[in-house]
C-alpha cells in the first residue's frame, strides 16, 4: 500500500540523482489558459522512468542487489533501469525485442546494461526476461505496476506543488499507469482541490476503458505514434489509484499528438516523443475542462526516433497548411511548367520540390502529371493558390 | 561606456519578463569535461534577444516611446523587439527581407509587430529600416552594438555566476558580438578567473579576424547554416569589449554545427537554431582547452526553421554513419532487387527507400541502377554491408 512518506523517500533517495525539473510557462498552447510545462523529457536518460526505476532498485536487499535486476522494454523503461542499476553499482540485463530502435540500443548500452537482443516483439522479450530472471535470480524491475516504482514517479507531484502552489490543475499522460498513480497519490494527498487529470492515446485507451468498466480491461491491440503509452491493460495498483484519485481520463488521436509535437518542437523548442506530448495534445484540442484555470501539463519524456520526428514535422506541416503538395494534369508542351511556377511565385507559394513525369497510366497520351510541394501560410493560402491555377486554366487533380 | 551597475539595473528591470532559464548538465556532448547548457532557446521568443532588446526599450525617454521603435532583422532580434515594445506599451515596427522564412514572419507579428516586408536582401531592409526612422522619427533598436542592449544580454552572466559559483569557463557564439560583451564584461568584472571563450562559423568569421588584426574588419562575404551569426561586421562597443574581456574566438564548421544541433536534440531533447549550436560544437569538437574544467556552453537561440532541422537531422545521420544511402549497378534481370536486399536484411541494415530506375544513362543498355537508403548502425557497420554486397558479386558504384 503507498504510503506519502514512501514519496517523500524517494523523493529524498532522488536528490543529486533525478533533476528537479524546472517549470517552463507555453503561452501558446492555449490562449484560454495558462499553461506550464513539467520537462521529464529534460530528466536524465530522456524521461520520468529513471524516478522509479532507481528508487525501486535503490530499496533492494543486499542480497538482492547482488543478484542484480532484469528489465524488459522497448525503449524508456530500459534507460531507466540501466542507469538506475548503474548508478546503484550493480548488474542490469535488458531485454529488448528485435525490431528496437537502434538509438535505444544504443543509449541502454551506454548506461551500462547488459542487452539481450530477443527476436520477435515485446512479448516474446518479456518472456524471455522472466526466464531469464528464474534462471539467475535477478530481480524483475517492472515499468509500472509496483508501489516502489510508483512512488518514485509520484515525486514529480511534490516537485510540482512546490515549484506551483498555486496550480489549479495537472495533466498526465497515461499508458500502464505508473506516472499518473503517483503523481495523482502525491497531490491529492495534499491538495485534495487540484484537479489531475489523465490522457491516453485513443489507439491504446486501455485505462479509459477499464474506469468505465470499473475493472481491469484487456485491449486485443493497441496502435499508435505514442509508443510510450501503447499499453494493453492497466498494473492492479495503477487501477485502483486511478480510480481512487483521479478525475477524468481522456483521449487524444495521433493527428493530435502529431500537432502536439511540432508545438513544442516549435514554440518551446523542445523534442517530446508520442507519449510525452499527449497532456498537451489534450489541452491544445480542449479534451479538459481548464479555461481560466493554471494547468501544469507533464511532458513525460523525449525519446523520439529522429527518423519519426522528421515524419511527424512533415505531417504537422501539412495539417496546418503550411507544406502542400498539388498534382496537375498537363499538356506535354514547352512552358507549361514555367507558367505553373509563375502563378505559385505571384501568390506568394515557397517551392520546394517538383516532380515532372510523363508516361504516366493516369494521363493521355500527349500529357503529364506535375507533382509540386511548396512552403505556404496556411490553408487560406493554399485555396488562394488553388484559385489562382485553376483560373489560369490549369487542372489541378489534387 | 558599460557599468557593471547597469548589468545589474537590467537584471532588476527583466525580472518578470525575460526567463530566468535553469542550467542543465549535457553529460555525453565530451566526456573529458563536464558540461552544463545555459538554455536560451528556452527564453521567450525562443533566444536570448528579448533580453536586449526589452532592456534598451524600457529605457527610452518618454517621448522616444511614444514615437515607436523600428528594428531591422530576419530573425531573432525581430521577435525580440517586438515583444519587448508590445510588453512596454509602445509601437514597434520590423523590417524583414522579402525572402524570411513565413515562419518568423508570423511569429513577429504575433508579438504584436506592425512588419514592413522590403524586397530584396537584409541590407535593402536596413536601408528600408533608416529610411522609415529619418520620415517618422522612430528608435532604432541596434541588434548588438548599444551598450543598453549589451546591457541587457550582460544579465545572462550575472543568471550563470549566481546559479553556479564553482564555474571554470563560458562558451558563448558570437555573430555581431553582442552577447558575448555583454556575458564577458559581467564575468570578468565578478569574477576574473572565468574564462570566456567565444565561437564564430568558420563562414561568418568577423570577429576572430578583427581581433586577430586588432581592429576591425569587413568580410565581404559570409555563409553558413548558423544565419544567426552571420555578420559580415562586428560592432565598435563589442570589439573593444571582446578585445578586452575575451580570452580566445575559435570556429567550427557547418559540418561540426549541425552534428551539435543533433546532439542536442537527441541527447538533451532540445531544439537549437545553428548560432545556438556553435558553443556546444565548439566542446564537442575540443577546440577549446576544457579538459578537467566545469563548462558552461550558451545555447544561444532556437529559432530554427523546421525544414531546416530535417535536413540538418538527415544530414546529421548521414555525417554519424546512421543513415546510408548506396548506389549498385544491376543486370536488369530478376533476383537482383531481392539478392541485394537479402545481404542487407541479413547484416542488420535497415531499408528505408528503393529507388530501382532503367534508362539511366550511365548504365548499360541491359543494366539498371539502385539505389537503396537504410538505417545503420556506424560507419562500420556500413563498411560490412558494403563488403557483403561485393562479396555475393553486386556492384556498389558509390
Amino acid at each position: 500500500m503507498l504510503q506519502l512518506s514512501e514519496i517523500y523517500n524517494a523523493s529524498r533517495v532522488l536528490k543529486g540523482v533525478a533533476r528537479h525539473t524546472s517549470l517552463i510557462e507555453a503561452p501558446k498552447i492555449n490562449p484560454e489558459c495558462t499553461v506550464f510545462l513539467k520537462p521529464e523529457n529534460l530528466q536524465l536518460t530522456g524521461s520520468f522512468k529513471l524516478r522509479g526505476a532507481y528508487y525501486k532498485i535503490s530499496q533492494l536487499t543486499e542480497d538482492e542487489k547482488a543478484r542484480g535486476v532484469i528489465a524488459c522494454s522497448a525503449g524508456n523503461h530500459a534507460q531507466g533501469v540501466a542507469l538506475g542499476a548503474t548508478a546503484n553499482g550493480i548488474k542490469s540485463i535488458i531485454c529488448l525485442p528485435a525490431g528496437a530502435p537502434i538509438s535505444k540500443v544504443e543509449a541502454t548500452k551506454g548506461y551500462g546494461a547488459e542487452v539481450c537482443m530477443v527476436p520477435g516483439v515485446y512479448d516474446d522479450a518479456y518472456e524471455k526476461a522472466l526466464q531469464l530472471q528464474a534462471e539467475h535470480g535477478y530481480t524483475l524491475v517492472h515499468p509500472f505496476d509496483d508501489p516502489k516504482v510508483i512512488a518514485g514517479q509520484g515525486t514529480i507531484g511534490l516537485e510540482i506543488l512546490e515549484d506551483m502552489p498555486d496550480i489549479d490543475a495537472v495533466v498526465v499522460p497515461i499508458g500502464g499507469g505508473g506516472l499518473i498513480a503517483g503523481v495523482a497519490f502525491a497531490i491529492k494527498s495534499l491538495r485534495p482541490d487540484v484537479k489531475v487529470y489523465g490522457v491516453q492515446s485513443a489507439g491504446a485507451p486501455s485505462m479509459v476503458a477499464s474506469l468505465q468498466e470499473r475493472k481491469i480491461q484487456h485491449l486485443a491491440e493497441v496502435s499508435t505514434i505514442a509508443d510510450g503509452i501503447a499499453v494493453k491493460e492497466p498494473g492492479v495498483n495503477t487501477f485502483d489509484i486511478c480510480n481512487t484519485y483521479v478525475d477524468e481520463v481522456v483521449t487524444v488521436t495521433d493527428d493530435e499528438i502529431a500537432a502536439a509535437i511540432l508545438a513544442l518542437l516549435e514554440q518551446q523548442k523542445m523534442v517530446a516523443e508520442g507519449a510525452g506530448a499527449v497532456s498537451v495534445a489534450a489541452v491544445m484540442f480542449n479534451r479538459l475542462p481548464v479555461a481560466g484555470k493554471r494547468v501544469v501539463c507533464l511532458v513525460s519524456g523525449g525519446n523520439i526516433d529522429v527518423s519519426t520526428l522528421n515524419r511527424v514535422i512533415v505531417r504537422g506541416l501539412v495539417k496546418s497548411g503550411r507544406n502542400c503538395t498539388l498534382t496537375l494534369d498537363l499538356f506535354d508542351k514547352p512552358g507549361q511548367l514555367s507558367g505553373v511556377c509563375a502563378v505559385i511565385a505571384r501568390l506568394g507559394g515557397n517551392v520546394i520540390s517538383v516532380s515532372h513525369e510523363r508516361n504516366n497510366d493516369s494521363t493521355e497520351i500527349n500529357g503529364c502529371v506535375l507533382r509540386v510541394e511548396m512552403e505556404t501560410r496556411n490553408t487560406q493560402h493554399i485555396a488562394e493558390i488553388r484559385e489562382g491555377l485553376a483560373s489560369a486554366g490549369y487542372h489541378v487533380i489534387r
